[in-house]
C-alpha cells in the first residue's frame, strides 16, 4: 500500500532517503552554474556521465558574445566529460527527455523547475538547484524527503473545446500556488487513461505551480504504446491502494476553457469572463504546450485564415518541428501569418526573443504569468492552445469554438 | 546613349539632381532613428506615406525590453502615419521589397546599405542614412549625384557547382572593397539573361561591398515573368549603348566555388585553397542567399544526411519559409539536423541570435565578414549555398560536389 512516489523512492512519506538517480540533466542556463560549481568543488570526473544530459534550450541560438562563450565552454565540457548533449535547436530539455529517454519507475532530476513534467511517464521527476546538481553529477546520487501525495482523481470526459491545459489551470486554481508545497500530485481515476501522453505532460508540467515536487501518472497502455513509438519496450505500473494526504476530484465534463490572469497562475477565470481584452502578442509553445499535438490543434483552427495579432509559434523540439513540417501543419501556421521560432523555450522566459514592451498584453500557452517575466511592464494571460488560436484570429481574448 | 542609372535618374553622370522617390523604406534599426529625427524636425505629416515602408527584420522578435518598447512605438507610428508595415517574421526588408513591390525604372531608397539589392529589377536602388531618410519621408524627394557606371559584362555559363554567389565574390575580389566607390555597377552581356531573379538579387546585393551606390540589371523577360508571378504587369527595359567608366568581363564558365576569408570581403580564395578548415557554425540565409532557390539548393544537398556542425538556416521572408514548408525543402533541412530561425536578418549582424564565441569559425552565405561582426573574436568565411551545404555535412570548409 503505497503512493507512486513512495514506491519509486522505496520508502514511506516523510522518510529521508539517499538514492542513485537514473537521469540528471541541466540546460544552458543552469548548466553554466553546475559546471562552475563542479570546478569550485575540484571535481574532475563524474560518477556516471552516461546518465547526465546537457540540453541547450533557454537562449538558442546564442544572443550575445557572453552567451556564445558560455555555451562554447559548456559544449566543450559535454564532449570531454562524455555527457549526452543536445545543441541549440534540439528543443526544450523536458521535451527532449520525453522523446524516449525517461522511463517508468526512474528517478529523474533536472536543474529546471519544470522537471516535474516527466512524472507523466510514472517516473519520480523533480527540479533541483544548479549547485545541488553539481553534487549529483559528482556522486551519482542525492537525498530526497519522500513527499506526501495529493490525489487528483479524474472522472468523465473533456467536452467541447476544453483541453488538458484547461484542467491544469483548473487544478492550479483550486489548489493555489502553495497548495501542494513539497507534495507529489498523483493523477488517478478512470479518466486518467483517456488522456494522451501530450496531455499528461501538460498536466504534470504545471504541478510545480502548486508548489508540488512533481506530478505523476501511472504508466499504462498509453505510456507503453508511446514509448514503443520511440523504439523502447516498457512495462505498465500496476496501481496499488494508497493513503493520500488529500484527494480532489475533477469531473472533466465540467471543465470549461480557462485563463490565468496577471500576475498569478492561480487567479483563474473562465475565458468568457475576460473575453474581448485586446492582445499585442499570442505565444504558442513551451514545455507546457509546444508539442506536435498542440501545433496540430493550432494549425487546424488557423488553417486558411489570418491571425490578427503578432503570433509566435515555437515548437518544443526538433522532432516536433519535423513532424509539423512533414504533416503540413507548419505550412498552415506560416500561411496564417504566424512567426515561427527556433525550437526551445522561446519567449517564455523573456530572455532573448519575443519580449513584451511596456503595457503590452500577451496570451501564452506557457505555465507562468509572473509580473515582468516576458518583459518589464508586460501582462501575461495563460490559456490552452485552442483559446490561443481563437484569440490570435480575433486579436482579443476569445472563447474557442467547438471543432 | 545612357547608362541605366542615367536613364532612371534622367541626367548625365556627375550631375546633381533632385528627384521624387518611388519607394522609401527603413527597418526596425534605422526606423527608430528616422522616427526620432522626424520628431526633432517637428515633422507631423509625411509627403507620401503610401510610398513609405517600414519592415521589422534586424531584431525579430524583440530581444529585450528596450527593443520591444522601440518596436512598439514604431509599430504605433506606422499605423498612425499610414505606412506600409511588415511586422516581425515578415522577412528582410530587401526580400519583402523584392516580392512584388519594387518595379523597373523606379527610384528606391532604403535606410540600409544593401538596398542596392533591388537594382536587380532595373530600378535605381540605393542605401541612405537614417537622418537622410527622415528628410525623404518628410519631403518625398532627395538629391542624387548621378553616378558613373562600371560595366560587368557576363559571358558563358556557370559550370559545375558554381553559383551566382561565386560570381559575386569574384567581382568583389577583382574590383576590391573600394573599387567602385560612388559608381553604379551595370550587369550586361549575353549571359545576364540566363541568371534567375534570385541570382540577380544576390549579384546586386554585393555591389555595395565594392563601394558602389547600386548594382543593376536591365528588366528583361525574366524580370517581367517574375513580377507576373507576383501579380504585377511590367515592361522590359530596352538596352541602349552607353559610355562606361570601366568595363570588366567575366566568363561565367571560368568561375569556381570561392570563399571570402576573414576579415575582408575582397580577400577571395578558391574553396580548394582553404578546404579542411574546421567550422563551429554554418549560416545559410540573409538578403544575399536566403531565398527559396537557395533553400531548395541547400535542401537538395543535405537531404537524407546529417549536418556535422551547428547549422542555422534562416529564410529571408515569410513567403520563402512558406514555399520551403510547402515544397518539403524545410522538412529535409530540419531532418538533416539544422536549426531554423525566424525570417529576418538572423545571425548576420551578430545582434541577437547565432552570435559566435571567441575563436569560433563560421561559414556564412551572407555578404560581410568584418572582424567581430557576428561576435567578438569570431571568424567569418563567406561562400555560396552549395559550399555551405557541403561544409555543413563535413564540419570543415569543403568543395561542393557537382549535382
Amino acid at each position: 500500500m503505497s503512493t507512486l512516489a513512495e514506491r519509486i523512492l522505496g520508502a514511506a512519506e516523510g522518510a529521508y532517503v539517499d538514492r542513485a538517480v537514473d537521469i540528471a540533466f541541466a540546460h544552458d542556463g543552469t548548466g553554466v552554474l553546475t559546471r562552475e560549481t563542479l570546478r569550485e568543488m575540484g571535481v574532475e570526473k563524474l560518477a556516471c556521465p552516461e546518465r547526465v544530459h546537457l540540453i541547450f534550450d533557454h537562449i538558442v541560438p546564442a544572443n550575445t558574445s557572453m552567451t556564445a562563450n558560455l555555451q562554447k565552454e559548456l559544449r566543450e565540457y559535454a564532449s570531454s566529460a562524455g555527457l549526452a548533449f543536445s545543441d541549440v535547436g534540439g528543443g526544450i530539455c523536458h521535451q527532449v527527455m520525453s522523446e524516449g529517454v525517461v522511463l517508468p519507475g526512474q528517478i529523474v532530476v533536472g536543474a529546471d523547475s519544470h522537471t516535474c513534467t516527466l512524472g507523466a511517464f510514472g517516473a519520480f521527476a523533480t527540479g533541483v538547484g544548479a549547485t545541488d546538481m553539481a553534487a549529483i553529477w559528482a556522486s551519482g546520487s542525492t537525498w530526497f524527503r519522500v513527499p506526501e501525495t495529493i490525489e487528483l482523481s479524474l472522472t468523465g470526459h473533456l467536452q467541447g473545446a476544453a483541453e488538458p491545459k484547461d484542467l491544469a489551470l483548473a487544478y492550479v486554481g483550486r489548489l493555489g500556488m502553495d497548495g501542494a508545497s513539497y507534495r507529489a500530485l498523483e493523477f488517478t481515476g478512470e479518466a486518467a487513461a483517456d488522456i494522451s501522453m501530450a496531455g499528461r505532460l501538460t498536466l504534470c508540467n504545471m504541478a510545480v505551480e502548486t508548489g508540488a515536487k512533481t506530478g505523476m501518472f501511472y504508466a499504462d497502455t498509453t505510456t507503453v504504446r508511446y514509448l514503443a513509438g520511440c523504439g523502447i519496450a516498457a512495462d505498465r505500473q500496476k496501481r496499488e491502494e494508497a493513503k493520500y494526504a488529500q484527494s480532489h476530484e475533477f469531473d472533466l465534463g465540467a471543465i470549461t476553457p480557462l485563463v490565468a490572469v496577471p500576475h498569478r497562475v492561480d487567479t483563474v477565470r473562465e475565458v468568457a469572463e475576460v473575453a474581448g481584452i485586446p492582445l499585442d502578442q499570442v505565444f504558442v509553445g513551451t514545455c507546457t504546450n509546444g508539442r506536435f499535438e498542440d501545433l496540430q490543434r493550432f494549425a487546424r483552427i488557423v488553417r486558411g485564415k489570418k491571425v490578427a495579432v503578432r503570433t509566435i509559434v515555437v515548437p518544443a523540439s526538433r522532432a516536433v518541428l519535423q513532424a509539423a513540417a512533414q504533416s503540413g501543419a507548419l505550412a498552415d501556421i506560416v500561411e496564417a501569418g504566424c512567426v515561427v521560432g527556433t525550437p526551445g523555450c522561446g519567449p517564455c522566459l523573456g530572455a532573448h526573443t519575443g519580449v513584451l514592451g511596456e503595457g503590452e498584453v500577451c496570451l501564452s500557452t506557457a505555465n507562468r504569468n509572473f509580473k515582468n517575466r516576458m518583459g518589464v511592464g508586460g501582462e501575461i494571460y495563460l490559456s490552452s492552445v485552442a483559446t490561443a488560436a481563437a484569440s490570435a484570429l480575433s486579436g482579443t481574448i476569445t472563447e474557442p469554438e467547438v471543432v
